[in-house]
């Protein structure tokens, strides 16, 4: 993770405390993301925190209950993004949710691989918790474009295959997406903005 | 991995010989993508292939030669897949294409996760030769849109970008796609190949 990721999470995750518990999470966010959940133990963890091993277990009872915090904050601040558009026009509205939802997860990353690739460790019950949230964010998509339908602004034979694609589309971002590229999050989300637009038949 | 995806890898994969040299390969595979490639172990690929631990230096190298197997056939046979289609016309030929492209990610979703989600565990070698195949994936689907443009059957104000939202929908197709669904591979393949022909304008 770069000093420019770090200083982003730092930023975004300010609301955690106290601070060793946010480094800690974003010494796992990072850890996961380079090695898989599974090949990391909470002694890597701590390392990369500078904490003792045992310190992890003053916040938190494992490290999934590590996996399941960045996982649930990162679907919630992803939904908020996504949802953050608002006014009349669907069409101005999916522009602008598109835009913020493909930028996040350009900018995001890292965060978003292992909230996406590492779902298979949680727990049961975690993972019911995960799912409410990716259905939230399923249905304002599809909200967002049968209003369009509606309004007569979007021309969709299948509402829920494009849910299904304009979310994959965005999500796949944070798997292609290289800082050192020559397209910037924001250019990304203008682009994607013109392509699901098309997509839609606006 | 189910029965089902043990039985197409092993029919995919018929032209590896002998026998245990393919069974290994896709034990492999199932490994990386159950638990990440950092947390297998060539004596969890021998187990999993019912092979002793030496066995598997008799076919493989190391690991990472394993890993590289895989994500050279996995990325080999998706081109071809890709290529397959031929043709005069550029919309037929666009959407032949997707829709096999994005089918074959749904079918082999399982490999296709691994190929995708573990380059970074290559060699700078291994990386390398992967990368050309990567560099022919992307030229053949920017042609494919160019000749569609130059034909006036597409309008597309940024080639390279579409290039990338084609791909990158469906690779993503990996990550998502349950067997379990209601959508088969070949429902997704056609339902894709209607929303990209949007995206490009034809």
């Amino acid at each position: 993770m770069t000093a420019h990721e770090f200083d982003l999470l730092d930023r975004a995750w300010s609301d955690i405390t106290p601070p060793a518990a946010r480094r800690m999470l974003i010494a796992a966010a990072a850890a996961f993301a380079g090695r898989g959940y599974h090949a990391t133990t909470t002694r890597d963890i701590a390392a990369q925190a500078g904490m003792s091993p045992a310190a992890v277990y003053i916040h938190y009872r494992s490290k999934e209950d590590l996996l399941f915090q960045i996982s649930r904050i990162g679907h919630t601040t992803a939904l908020d993004v996504l949802t953050s558009a608002t006014g009349p026009d669907p069409v101005a509205r999916t522009a602008a949710a598109v835009t913020a939802f493909a930028s996040w997860h350009a900018e995001h990353h890292t965060t978003a691989r292992v909230v996406q690739y590492e779902l298979g460790a949680l727990t049961p019950e975690h993972l019911a918790e995960v799912v409410v949230l990716r259905r939230r964010t399923e249905t304002a998509v599809r909200e967002m474009i049968e209003d369009g339908v509606a309004s007569g602004a979007f021309h969709v034979p299948d509402t829920r295959g494009a849910t299904l694609a304009v979310l994959s589309l965005c999500i796949d971002v944070a798997r292609w997406y290289q800082p050192a590229g020559h397209r910037t999050p924001a250019d990304i989300g203008s682009l994607y903005a013109d392509l699901v637009l098309r997509m839609l038949g606006a």
